[in-house]
């Protein structure tokens, strides 16, 4: 059960792996079928699916394939996305056996044909192998803490890109086995808690007790706009300043009727000035508060935490998710707009409007919605911190996942395939005969 | 220990996924480094590092990277091999330690700067990264035989395009735990052997002993020209014709000053009329011989081949590789076409020439030669069985890997990405719910 | 001097050829300097200049050059315009002299280099060259009409993707030769008469006296809904409908102080029912109208329309241009689109922002704006008829053209390459034995 | 009828921008016809029409068309071809009136359908259209000398990639008007006169009476090994060793059963020792020769070169082409390469033997062959000079040109798109405000 740190960050049970290969066989096959006489009219110029790697390297966002000679298939446009923002990843995360798995891998939208109707992963017959490609990493992966807790770790979906949450298969898991069950849901309540509450437990059907809602001092300064290399310093003022970035946060749980506390994630660098005006803010406008020391103290540094949270979980609660899954694609992404975000409204690019129409008329139209948005900021810009008002968010293209069951809508300028720095990680890091390694901070 | 058959096929131990992952970072940070200003000055023209993956994928064969927006890098041409064609998987196979894996990973050639001189990993300064990656994957993997026999299983450089031959750590390791060690060399002794007793037991210092020469009578009559789909025929004449193709394997065998013998590999499809037609055959060329029965019977069917292997060891032999490692990149090409092919010569085509040139003046030429041919012939050409004369071989690319320490010479048409056919094998694989795999065969 | 039609509509006198020459010698040097060591550093992922066609080939608009051997030049992306977009083409149009047009080729902007710097035509050294392979083209063409009536025919800068102006030289000869220059510009009061009016005159120093405003009974029931095919129907109301169009236009060419006459151009499928409400409406309306059957009748059909022309060229006028040239680039857009066609506002993209940016800081923001927009609509999409209110123009990109001496605004999503309809017209057309030219119309 | 030399070297009569015109028309319409749905079932990967365009331009030799949106028509890979090396050049050259041009341009090869079956222009009914694009290009243009002569310019297919004789309108039109007509072919004997000799005459039904093999003194030292820059230094020595490759051009010709005379064309830079050691090796090796001074006195340097050439005329001849055209296709470019290269043989690659085996089962083996090979060497390849021995040819792809009704043969290197060079010729060009040019020399 016990795996250090690098090995979860590295290729941990191999899941990532797995899921990679299982998403460019689909790609494999659609490319060979097409080679080999395309029997089912795929429009090559209206494929949807892409290929995808676990690596941040912008130059294969958008490639050229099946260049030169005919034996090297047809030429096309194509593209590769980031395996966690593969619908193979997020396949995994909500399907509940293997069986389930098979059918979702099945359904999943892969190109139209020249009539535009819509072919899927099944008319490739290939759900069968893509499922047995999938059978380990469908198991959920137990690790433990420094302290020996027993931790599930399982699916990787990023909140900015994908739906941000855990698999279902290992929240089940831990609901059976434990008294309590934690999740985290990655990013703010605008990302992650929405779509865990949006999404996920809606198509789980989950039924949450309680929000903790992680601040730390640092965040509240950026959103109180001082720049990056200046965070170190005490900045009393300019944390107040981002304290409406956290109200926001806190008014959108309310909007999903849970109770909540607020976690104070103490840092090293935090001042105890800072920590007295957060605490005060809390306490002036009534919200649950308590200071986690759990990076200083372990475990210890979280009783307090924990024991409120028990409290919390105790009472009653009228969670609903924000919208009715029946609305209209237009509505839901507008409510979530306006009601997660705090924007005036929402603008379709001509292209999401002809997708939209698209969807509609295919029946598509009736799935949550997973945004894909910068965690940066509330906006879709990711150089606007704070709590803005009176912005707009922009739809550029949605794409159905219709075996993970939702909607992505990109929005801004969000991207599916991240890039390098100028200085790459991996330029830091180093390794000893004896298998030491360093340079991963 | 225990490993089914169906984890060694699939992701195994992760290995694979740690070498495409090792192989991709180099390509990113390659690209990204021209992204980001190109201090190395490299000729995006003139980059010989390609992208891998563990996928037989056509139409990644020839791609162009970086289209669209500056933010998406530099356009460029490109190409993914197959992952066991990766230098990766080469230098991971005839590393000694962590220490020399690394410096292996950082001696690989990637690019040429536009003044033509080459650009290697370590200008990138990654090669701890690499090593990293694979610090799991350079560890042996143990697995054992229905009969509960301990087996490693370490490396997988196919030995039609690549060398062939299991890790050396492997082997050094199976030296010191057991008594006799056996190694499989892929594909014919044009290929497997050749590549192993003229590439890894020279760089590896390794002193073999014996050689089983494996036969199957359904390989035996193709190579007399029988049609794939008659092979399960009776044939007897067939088959005696396509000993030929056998006796050139072991007169190449004799060149290396090996001891060998014979092991009639038997089939349920096999006759006795054949399989006492070849034991005369081998008798008649006195060829020592055994039939080995495994298949049928376990380790029991091969014991008469195991003493008389036995036998074989404890001679005096005079193995030498078949060529100076000092010679011309050309003679030593010639000398293993000639000695281990048959052939008459080989041709190099215009852009091998000009490669030669460029190689011999950066002081490349004094590595052996890792030959890419199909090994569907002893020709460059798949479609000619048995053991033909008078042909020649075409040579029509040279590719130095400097960190495995060999040069690859591509012949013919060999490919080093391979494609999917008609009907994937993966159409008819599937999983039940409980985990039972189907349509593997 | 007789040229009949169809050699007009060919190859005429080879002005388009010459002018498509000089823009592509533009880019095969331009890729050329860059395979040849690239000394003046420019940026592959940053070069504006594209190669021109006079084809309608809308596979050529986004393609991707200098593909496989490396002496087949660097790859980069690249695109066609239709040759009447050519930058060339605006600056023959816009030359005084042949020292003058030599001067201007050289300013033209193609690319930058890798510290975002400009690079010219004259840093390549070819308007020497250019201006050569332009020596006849320069000169203005004449012909004649059916009635023997003299006419320059120069240039062919079409008024929605260019400046849509025959040639200065041409215009400024016909003012030394004849009493009275009649100048044609192209399309509505929104494109042709707009930049004839805030381009032309103003970098000519041209006085216009009176604008002749050309209408038919055709296009103004297709601006009062009437579907194409319907259009030879009588329908007095739609055409009424339509009105409120010319009305725009009017009330346009008004702005710029100019005396007008409405023209009514004869069709052989007008109604007398629609031609007399049409000059009742212009009658209520009070503007000056003239029936012109020069269709039917020749010169003779325009007697009376001739003479109310001379009489408003006697008026006076305060014409002025509708913008002052040193105003940003934005207002000047908003002024035109505010002004020409009625719109509430302009949205520009984040590129065109940022290009306005980046043109503010290389001080090319004090020139004339030559709009690219559909012109089929007053808006920037062409399915919208009639004189609309409340709607905004989006500009998505800015091209400064430094030697035409204007900056030009891609609007909604007109295309500088058209693209060939279903059954294009080359499939009508035909030749016999003995010239006889079949299937123009 | 006067033209000077810089406007037949520029646009001439626009005869080069027609036959432009015309390739990119069938371009345009077949990538147009693929957009639209694709009627005909063309294989995209299989299709043989390149565009072209009237310059060097080496990254346009290897392109990837319509990318990005789906409006912009399908991806996939093209080229384009210098406008000489087009077909449509070649059917101008060989038509017979503007009805034969009609059918000779609707037979013209472009594409094969999915089922291998060969798709013809007029298969998209647009030889009409292109006819009439090349109304006035099949015209020949009359020119004159300084002297006043006449003389017919008419067609331009380079000799070393196209069949490089002009057009047979124009040389009837000349054997009709004039008492003796005179034809320029291109290079050597091994490619103007061989393609005239078997190609031109052959389908035109000509019977030549004698031919003038121009010699010059710089191309004989050239030869002989004598380096481009010391061209200009006397070397009798180097000269009379190149006179080995004019040996070779003559025997060529005697091949083909005509009277000859060689004519030294005499340059400022000739010394009087190499003239008078070439005129003794004429006389030496009994070859008919004459001094041609016409560089510096005009016609009347050139009179005994005429009265000489007369009495050849008058002398009875055996012309025969070297192959008959119902031979197969090797065996023609295996005559072609012994008897007027002085080749040893022919090598054909694996590509061209596939095609060969089509073009057999297509019928259309019974065409002459018009080779593509450098005109730099009797070789294949450009840097062997003099009259080699003991070299083979290669070919490495074959294009029925169906229209002009001859196979292009391309061997070597040859590339039907040059490039240009590092500092280009127009780099040098100017035109000064009079119209004076500059730098053409």
């Amino acid at each position: 059960m016990l795996v250090p740190m690098e090995d979860i960050n590295l290729h941990f049970t191999g899941d990532m792996h797995a899921i990679t290969t299982a998403n460019n066989l689909i790609s494999a096959c659609l490319d060979n079928h097409i080679h080999q006489g395309n029997e089912l009219d795929i429009d090559i110029e209206h494929i949807t699916w892409k290929r995808c790697l676990d690596m941040n390297d912008r130059t294969l966002r958008n490639i050229n394939i099946g260049q030169g000679a005919k034996a090297n298939g047809v030429e096309r446009h194509d593209g590769f996305n980031i395996t966690v923002a593969s619908e193979v990843m997020a396949v995994l995360c909500l399907a509940s056996s293997l069986t389930d798995l098979k059918e979702r891998l099945g359904r999943m939208l892969i190109a139209y044909n020249t009539k535009n109707e819509p072919i899927y992963v099944k008319d490739l017959g290939i759900e069968g192998a893509l499922a047995m490609v999938l059978k380990d990493a469908i198991k959920p992966n137990m690790v433990q803490t420094l302290e020996h807790n027993p931790v599930l770790i399982h699916g990787g979906p990023f909140a900015n890109i994908a739906h941000g949450c855990n698999s279902l298969l290992a929240t089940k898991t831990c609901l059976k086995l434990s008294d309590y069950t934690i999740t985290e849901a990655g990013f703010g309540a605008d990302l992650g808690a929405e779509k865990f509450l949006d999404i996920k437990c809606r198509l789980g059907g989950l039924k949450p007790n309680a929000v903790v809602i992680v601040a730390t001092i640092r965040a509240l300064k950026q959103h109180g706009n001082v720049a990056y290399e200046d965070l170190k310093e005490e900045n009393v003022e300019a944390m107040l300043a981002g304290c409406e970035n956290l109200a926001k946060h806190i008014d959108t749980i309310k909007q999903f009727g849970l109770p909540y506390i607020v976690a104070i994630n103490e840092f090293a660098t935090d001042t105890p000035n800072e920590v007295k005006a957060l605490e005060e803010w809390c306490k002036e406008h009534h919200h649950p508060m308590s200071l986690s020391q759990v990076w200083a103290k372990g475990g210890e540094g979280a009783i307090d935490l924990a024991n409120q949270l028990i409290g919390l979980c105790n009472q009653e609660n009228t969670y609903a998710p924000l919208y009715d899954v029946n609305d209209t694609i237009e509505n839901k992404i507008n409510i979530i707009a306006k009601k997660a975000y705090g924007a005036d409204g929402v603008d379709f690019t001509d292209e999401a409007k002809e997708q939209i129409a698209l969807y509609n008329k295919l029946g598509w139209d009736k799935m949550p919605i997973c945004m894909a948005k910068t965690q940066m900021s509330l906006t879709d810009d990711g150089k606007v911190f704070g709590a803005p008002k009176g912005f707009r968010i922009t739809v550029r293209e949605l794409n159905p996942s219709l075996g993970a069951g939702f909607m992505v809508a990109l929005t801004g300028k969000v991207l599916t395939m991240p890039g390098l720095p100028k200085v790459p990680a991996a330029n830091k890091m180093d390794i000893t005969e004896d298998g030491h390694i360093t340079g991963l901070f």
